[in-house]
């Protein structure tokens, strides 16, 4: 038996060193490639792709694994439960055949830079085809798992175990019942905040803003770095060294700002699993809707807050000097401005849900067949107008602006409004344990980052995402502590 | 026959594919990597060296090359001369244990991060032990090989065929009995030009006038890119992904341009190897020299000219506002100061050689047994005092400021100085086709670039050295050309 979990580790940490090397050449796509080098890259991963996919589908592995499993009462915690994610894991990728897969890598890497130049071009019709055979791919493999239950509700709970899109509709439909009417009480007390907050800010400027903030809420920027890329995103080469994007716009200074605290929260999430898990397949975080609860965990509670605002305005306005004319309370009051706008991730919290579950119906809809690649800039639109009022003028601030479908994330979004649900109700287990609001005010961010990762991070993959929730709550998934979050907050500011 | 010759271009592809990994890995180490990653990164950069290694010692692969050789009046001149090379290469690494290729791959690359942090803390100390390794192996591999010559004389011939520390000693013999003169005729009319040139200019603005030289002078930003690191370096993925790395410094405004210039000269190289050799093993400068000998005609025949600044001028005030004040006369004389000067990169082109002469004879030293690793810093003042009359402060503007012999590179620094006297000789024959004068002063730069893409960089490895610069100049290498490419352009300056 020792002998047998040995050859498992060896293998892991091969497996563990390609998927690391793949992580590093997809930061490469992303955030640098020339055009030239585009074939070469998606080339490349493809290879290593192959590389992963053989040697988890090799015999040798398959049997391993099942020898440890049906021996798994020798084993401790951590390896019976890798054990169980890596059987997982085989049943998903085992069915595909092996051209199939590597198909499939090389595709979403060239999707990278097509999506890049189609959403800069501003023209969707360069990017449907490949978007086409996204789905159709995506539609593919689920179809070769027996799972009884339809494509779309697989892919959902590849991403967060459970959902399906029977529990989403449910979710989707309380969430809409109390924002929406929260909305129109709002937008009757409509005023302008935004104004005050736009002014502009040099890139160089903003730069140094963003690597203050992440040290301020806790990311080791030793082991860790932020670049630029089209859309942000985080990325984990390994614990030790997490990286992050954010983009700079120098009329919004306040976007770089946010989307900088949002990845910082995945970043630290990251940054923080167990030392002891750093050479398993745990050392990930627990799904999707649990990081996604830990950015806009950051970026919301705690970087919308107005005690957040007081804490950092000193060191905030050594690098936005023109915020020296505002007051705090115009500061909060612009970052949570509420108003229908195009853009998911410069959306305000009320309306932020509304894009998610425009994403979501879309990918049901596309799976379901009711929907068409073709057609999806016309049905963008009318889900725009429908949900929130307004409505693209073109498809790069449409259904081009966010990345996910061409890195082949489909069924990723409702992580968003998962994690949201979920960042309320640790705020609220949070509050139990200490004043959150006075920490914030004293620029106390460790004691918040500390009892996440004690209570989160450090577990890994270890726990489910369930066990997670319920250990941190004391129950399961339950909407109401946000929409409660939501009403006190925006009421308070729309009096 | 022809069955072979498909089995050794898959090979070829396989080993390619490796390469331009390796390349990219190289690449985030010395760009980006955070302290916390170094580590993994070394450990695939030894994982993928290793893979090389195996691919190109392997029983299988050595067989196929030496059939390949046997039949060799069968294959054409490009397959003939990579089968050429290819027995060159295997005659160097299979006499290397794979288990010391390995650890030396490793031990560069974790060498990078100790440099940087070296230089950063001014700490030689902390350099030395793995400085001292790197000679370590450098000699042991030498060791391995069976040919007669001093171990110091293989390396220097590894970088340029047929170079030996006799032909180097006299060569650069050659050079100092007319430079050392000239620099004290000089001397004598001692003026300050470069106060004129130091103003200061944000990173951001030197960034954009960096890509728009390049731009400029023809290197292809579709199929490249520019970055920053420690030390300016051009690292090619593949010819359509060739990328440049400046360093800015807000108070050395030129100091961005002249490096961005250098490596644009490196990059047009790579970028314009004729693309029937993509996929061989010849994509690649014919040697090191004749590499130098691109970036410095760039930088210096080019970029230092007054007929340069004449054409450029104009474009070059956008991002440089500062230059309003300043007359093209101005310019020149400020960008040729002479003046014995501490950094090798920064140093003017009648003080460069003599940097290159102390590193040459420091690894001469080293090898020869005479000089300690751990003795470098006083040995380098006392040279730096010799030669140039100027002493470093510190270690990092003294023996810690190059990047190469952390990443192995021993033997590499003569290539500068017979770059310096290949480009005198280059621009002698490209006089005889067109006044290279007006063309810069046109800012026709594509001229220049044309002439040097058809009879230059087209070939890549495809001819030697020796061969190009014959076809190119008519003759071998002669120092006469650049000394009196100085003499005149110096005494005109300092009348």
């Amino acid at each position: 038996m020792e002998e047998k979990i040995l050859k498992f580790r060896e293998k892991i940490k091969e497996k563990k060193l390609i998927d690391s090397m793949l992580a590093l050449l997809q930061w490469d796509l992303e955030t640098q490639t020339p055009k030239g080098g585009y074939k070469l890259l998606s080339e490349m991963i493809g290879e290593l792709s192959l590389k992963s996919y053989n040697l988890t589908t090799s015999k040798e592995f398959i049997t391993l694994v099942n020898e440890l499993k049906e021996n798994e009462n020798g084993l401790d915690d951590m390896l019976k439960k890798e054990i169980e994610l890596l059987i997982e894991e085989i049943d998903k990728v085992k069915v595909i055949p092996s051209e199939e897969y590597r198909a499939y890598s090389e595709l979403t890497a060239k999707a990278q830079g097509v999506w890049e130049k189609a959403r800069e071009d501003n023209d969707f019709k360069s990017f449907a085809p490949i978007l086409e055979q996204i789905f159709y791919y995506n539609k593919k493999f689920i179809g070769y798992r027996n799972t009884g239950k339809s494509l779309y509700s697989v892919l959902l709970s590849d991403y967060e175990k459970g959902m399906d899109t029977e529990r989403l509709d449910l979710f989707f439909k309380e969430l809409k019942k109390d924002i929406v009417p929260l909305l129109r009480e709002i937008s009757r007390n409509k005023r302008d905040f935004k104004k005050k907050i736009e002014f502009n800010v040099s890139k160089e400027q903003q730069k140094f803003l963003s690597k203050d903030i992440l040290k301020y809420i806790g990311f080791d920027l030793d082991r860790g770095l932020i670049s630029e890329s089209a859309h942000p995103f985080t990325l984990t080469v390994s614990k030790d060294d997490v990286r992050l994007t954010t983009r700079y716009f120098e009329d919004i200074p306040f976007s770089s700002i946010f989307s900088s605290i949002h990845e910082g929260g995945h970043g630290i999430y990251e940054q923080n699993v167990d030392e002891k898990l750093k050479d398993t397949i745990l050392a990930d975080g627990a799904s999707m809707g649990v990081h996604e609860s830990q950015s806009r965990f950051y970026e919301n509670i705690v970087g919308r807050s107005k005690e957040f605002w007081i804490g950092y305005f000193g060191r905030a306005k050594k690098y936005y000097p023109d915020l020296e004319n505002l007051t705090i309370d115009e500061i909060y009051k612009g970052i949570n401005q509420v108003e229908p706008s195009l853009v998911r991730v410069e959306a305000d919290e009320l309306t932020y849900s509304l894009h998610i579950m425009i994403r979501y119906e879309i990918e049901k809809g596309i799976f379901s067949g009711e929907y068409q690649v073709e057609n999806l800039p016309e049905i963008w639109r009318e889900k725009m107008m429908e949900y929130l009022g307004v409505e693209p003028k073109t498809d790069s601030e449409g259904v081009l602006q966010d990345v996910h479908w061409s890195c082949g994330l489909i069924g990723y979004f409702p992580s968003y409004a998962l994690g949201n649900v979920y960042s309320a109700q640790i705020l609220s287990s949070m509050k139990k344990d200490f004043n959150v609001s006075g920490v914030l005010e004293r620029g106390e961010l460790s004691v918040i980052k500390d009892w996440l990762n004690s209570r989160i991070h450090r577990y890994g993959k270890l726990k489910s995402p369930e066990e997670i929730i319920q250990m941190v709550t004391g129950e399961g998934i339950n909407p109401k502590y946000y929409i409660e979050y939501l009403k006190e907050k925006y009421r308070k500011i729309y009096n």
